[in-house]
């Protein structure tokens, strides 16, 4: 399949099939949503308005059978932060794009009545239907009702309530291998797609099979590729206790956030550890390893039982456990559990969403550990759009601003996740000055600062942190775009096959010489067009900074603040 | 009384009396609360934390008998628009402070605990004791019980629930001379004096005079000026019909908003205009004139009492009778009447809160047009401070991004007041480039646009619009530190007596010679200096914006958009 770029016009209810342009030919993933975004949508626009374009982009490699290649990049310019947005996910639908011959699905305009509309994609380019059945229905109900309608031989993309709302933590949820559910999640992109009516995408590459020029190359370095993943320890430990090992690492380091940002170590710890969660899905006859895609080596994912042994959830990550747990002082796995299915169910960001039910505990909405209530308010008022429930689903920033609060953790309005900045301070340079908001995933220092990954760097000293946090988010950058997972970060930080024989795959899918030198410019040319977007839609380095009380509240046990000036932070755009 | 500044300290609970610095002994009410924030208040800081500081300022002629001298600014980094900001409101206070030789009143800090307190000022400084009887009381109860407490004998300044509970658009109130309610109403002041936990400020200045260094010429200036000011028939139209005059005139011209800005003229313009108004008043018994301070001789404010001829409201504005009225397409003026006296009792700024209710129709949480459930939300919700409540107490934009709408009419966050400037394009340019968001009365062009005072401008056409505008805010910034009522500028822009009238008046009070190039430049120095601080918060020309639907949807009955480009705007700054 040559591949072009699809065109979906919701103005005039049209679409097209385009050749792929010079400037965009050597992009995929993010690198190419986020060219796209800067070089067609106007940074000023209202997000929600029928200037802003949603950009689906598989990686470079997806559809190929090179390990961990199925990452899906979404972009548009974020209604929750208002800077350019890049979030991937799991599931089948980046491969099955890719398939199609689709490098890019470029979605614009706006249509004006209340009719919502799907859009289907195969080896032709996109269609666009009405759609009327699916309307206020949850991802799980999607996906159910549209395996039945395509004989469960589509991929799908959809938005749950929460997206067809507009909310500013709405995610983008994306069908996995079994039926489950993986989320484009952070910055709110389900609401880019509910503003333009799209419930869900569907996708059919009939026969289309991405193209290979190099066919023995390619075989050769994905051995290695996939030798270099399997072999790293971190990827085996994520394998055995998915992401959750770090609940007992990250609370041991003193940077766990606890009680909306109070404390840096949670009393419940064990309770909601990856050791225990493991233990109990094994009991209940869980799955303990799972797969987002095919072809994922590492397999962190889980099915996560009910006590009765019924599927609670699936694809249950850290961050969320993290989030409603520690931050919320919630330590009862199930109720956090129940949670996340919610909340994939709904279409709504787990960490945006859980942040900002840890500041509406502040506000007093509902008390420090009530899981049983934060799952009524997911269901009962986020889910139903009440007002409470908006104010939720608006993010962490919403809530922090209803209620005159001044501890409110997001950095560009977005909520800053799972490690305190102060106490591991290179994840705070990534938050001040990741392009698209407060994200562990743009420049993850935790590997160095605390897993001794790539070297190690001390989480309480200021020395070194933004050298770091510049590497990584340049390194991100790139993987970001060929479609791999970033957890191939660890065997590629520590590994010297690793990286090598990731550029051979590239090398050997478009018959290419890329060289190592060549990658990181990548990385640095797509951070510039990203900061780029930002400059021009009004963001100055007064926005690279975090909210005051990190600089003026002490956080146990290690009683820290981040101290990092301004020009310190600023430092980081050196390049 | 020697002029000194009064400062407290919430963090510490100490107060002090310090001399006037060089640097702002030139400077009175908006001038000094802007010198004084942009010298003391970190732009970056959390307006609702303790870095900020609360100002207020009596203006260079308050506390002497020149007419219409008696308004009062506050100011402070707003927590609505996070931009500098000042507001300023007439009542007994700023004539009571300036006679203790109070030049201005500096809050700073915030307490620890839970405990609120309240703030007196005499001729020997302030001093802070606790206070628990009127926390959550409404201002109207605030205002009887203080009156008793000190046998009426005090200036009060006061706090309702709404900026007890830190809503954006509290407002700060000031008492009347008839234990009315004026208000500091824009940008949300009264959640920072929340935000410190006090709930009123009581003036008594005893014997406390303000000195005059020559009298006799103080008394001939303030008789010619006064002169003036009654001479003149916009002056004349104000005290027979109020500002409400405004609602058939602007109605008349196509730019009254009208439905949450989808129309320029309202069906129901007669049964809210100033003359219908002004008929009910008098059948019904109220006071068609009534004056906000001691030495008004314009008296636009007035009494609307309800059917039976009880006061149902004062200080009945344009603005808050247009918002309510046509933007909410609410026809019924008791209803609108009901709902002011609502406002001014929670302390929640009527232009601000009543756009959000015309966001909020078009939301859909309540019809266009329903007047009693406005009412009851106003006492129900935003009083109680229940999620909905809050939603809409913090202003149009929050209303706005909680429901994901596109058209939400506010510039840097703060509410489009009464005029649309689409059909009104020089007021545009004020929304656009004013230092503290959307804000007719920092250069209020309707003067001249629409009521041809001070020359004429097409209100339709983009000639001569920037100018406009830029005249008008160097010479309101110049008037708003006099203590003058803005009411003056009509009498200033056509009667050449007026203007070196008010300039020997301050000569004669402070034993000066300023001349009319001294005040202009006084204007752009205070300008420059507010812009000056946004810069530093972080603000940008990309600010200098409107929202994007006013430039592409065009507003009847003219049809047009607002359709001048960024450079077009911010050749605003060329002076």
């Amino acid at each position: 399949m040559k591949d072009r770029i699809f065109r979906v016009n919701l103005n005039t209810l049209t679409t097209s099939v385009e050749d792929v342009p010079a400037a965009w030919a050597g992009h995929g993933g993010r690198g190419l949503t986020s060219t796209i975004v800067a070089a067609e949508v106007d940074p000023t626009c209202n997000p929600l308005g029928p200037k802003n374009k949603l950009v689906f982009a598989p990686g470079l490699l997806s559809g190929t059978v090179a390990a961990n290649s199925g990452r899906l990049s979404v972009g548009a310019k974020s209604p929750l932060t208002g800077t350019i947005k890049e979030a991937n996910a799991g599931g089948t639908s980046a491969q099955l794009l890719a398939r199609c011959g689709c490098k890019a699905l470029i979605i614009e305009g706006q249509p004006q009545g209340d009719t919502w509309y799907s859009i289907s994609i195969n080896q032709d380019g996109a269609s666009i239907s009405e759609e009327s059945e699916l309307i206020g229905k949850g991802n799980f109900a999607v996906v159910d009702t549209l395996s039945k309608r395509f004989d469960g031989k589509r991929g799908i993309i959809a938005i749950g309530p929460a997206g067809e709302m507009k909310m500013s933590s709405a995610n983008i949820s994306v069908m996995d291998p079994d039926g489950g559910i993986r989320s484009n999640g952070r910055g709110g992109l389900g609401a880019v797609m509910g503003s333009k009516h799209v419930k869900f995408i569907s996708i059919d590459p009939g026969d289309g099979k991405v193209e290979i020029a190099n066919p023995d190359a390619f075989k050769d370095a994905n051995r290695r590729f996939a030798k270099a993943l399997v072999d790293h320890p971190v990827s085996q430990a994520l394998g055995q206790y998915g992401t959750n090992v770090l609940v007992n690492i990250i609370n041991e380091s003193g940077g766990l956030p606890t009680r909306n940002f109070t404390q840096g170590q949670f009393d419940g710890h064990e309770k909601i550890s990856g050791e225990t969660m493991h233990d109990t899905i094994k009991e209940r006859g869980g799955k303990v390893k799972h797969n987002c895609h095919a072809g994922c080596v590492i397999q962190c994912s889980q099915v996560y039982n009910d006590a009765k042994g019924n599927k609670l959830t699936s694809g249950f990550e850290y961050e969320s456990i993290w989030a409603m747990g520690a931050d919320c002082c919630v330590d009862n796995l199930d109720h956090i559990a129940e949670a996340d299915q919610i909340m994939d169910d709904i279409g709504i960001d787990s960490i945006e969403t859980s942040v900002a039910f840890g500041v509406a505990m502040e506000a007093g909405v509902l008390e420090f550990g009530d899981g049983a209530g934060v799952c009524r308010i997911l269901k009962e008022e986020i889910g139903k759009g009440t007002a409470l429930g908006r104010i939720i689903g608006n993010g962490a920033g919403s809530v922090g601003k209803t209620y005159g609060l001044t501890r409110v953790p997001v950095v560009k309005n977005q909520a800053i996740p799972a490690y305190d900045p102060r106490a591991i301070k290179g994840i705070g340079i990534t938050y001040a000055t990741s392009t698209q908001g407060a994200d562990h995933t743009m420049g993850y220092t935790i590997a160095t600062n605390i897993l001794n990954v790539g070297g190690s760097c001390d989480p309480l000293s200021k020395e070194g942190q933004v050298e770091l946090s510049r590497n990584l988010q340049i390194a991100t950058a790139a993987i970001d775009s060929t479609g791999m997972c970033l957890f191939i970060a660890f065997a590629a930080l520590d590994n010297a096959e690793c990286l090598p024989a990731l550029i051979d795959l590239i090398n050997a899918r478009f018959g290419i010489n890329l060289t190592a030198d060549d990658v990181t410019n990548l990385g640095k040319h797509i951070l510039k067009t990203e900061r780029g977007f930002n400059e021009k839609a009004g963001f100055t380095n007064l926005d690279d900074r975090l909210p005051e009380f990190f600089y003026t509240e002490p956080v146990p046990p290690h009683n820290v603040v981040f101290d990092f000036t301004g020009e310190e932070i600023d430092t980081f755009w050196n390049f």
